[in-house]
């Protein structure tokens, strides 16, 4: 099953690695990692993506908990989420090509950000399956990069995630 | 000024705690880091924005490229990039507040994505001072949590970011 840890921590630098680290000596693997400034001055907030064990998540968990610089942590399950990871795709492009594009990335709410002779680079926000399928229906068309961001989420409602 | 890194590394344990705890044994601070999987199979790409002493980065690059499980890194200057930065803001917004906060959202073609009793949550894409600008328009009305995911970026037109 798949978990999502949100984490408040202070924005000092070895943070990142010393979770990451935390994670890599137990080799449990991150599907995902995001980091970015949180409501207050001074944190950030770490949103990271994980399936395994979840004895073992507990845990890192608890590791994770005690490390110097983190504030709070919590495990979200997939129901209680707000998840959305953003997503460049540089695809290949020739003029005829274009406006098939367009009818591709319309019903999925992705957008057109750069347009060059015989490319493009859509922009799309969703889960990651929604967003693994788009990148589904522009391979025939040649993609040539991928720029992903990761999952970050949130707790539905009021309720604070960390 | 802003340095954006745009790496393919291999999608094994272990990658991101070296490449960040490299940042950290040098004191240089990462602004924000990003990893999702890449264009094949078994690659991810790695973003990370930061600003610093230009010299220093250089040789931070060059030990990057000698990772093990690091496969190419580019240095890309904010004129020739598309970068972009996914957030969800969780706002408190009684019946009232919502529609001025719709009006708010809309010209950022932002949009709202969670409704409770009491509080919004409201996805927004952009560049990192797009997405600054809202937290502040947003900020009287009283901010619960916000989750960034940090900057993910290509290169403009057709050449290959990394």
């Amino acid at each position: 099953m798949r978990r999502t840890l949100s984490m408040v921590v202070n924005d000092q630098p070895g943070v990142l690695s010393r979770i990451a680290g935390l994670f890599t000596r137990r080799g449990y693997n991150i599907e995902s990692l995001t980091v970015g400034t949180a409501e207050q001055p001074g944190l950030s907030r770490m949103t990271i993506s994980t399936t395994g064990d979840e004895a073992e998540l507990e845990q890192i968990i608890k590791q994770v908990e005690k490390l110097i610089d983190v504030i709070s942590v919590v495990s979200i399950g997939e129901d209680a989420l707000v998840a959305r990871e953003l997503m460049l795709i540089k695809v290949s492009a020739s003029a005829p090509a274009r406006s098939e594009i367009n009818g591709i990335v319309e019903p999925f709410r992705a957008s057109i950000v750069d347009v060059a002779h015989s490319s493009l680079i859509i922009q799309a926000t969703g889960d990651t399956d929604k967003n693994d399928a788009l990148v589904e229906l522009l391979r025939p068309y040649g993609i040539i990069e991928i720029a992903r961001t990761g999952v970050t989420a949130l707790i539905r409602g009021q309720l604070v995630s960390a």
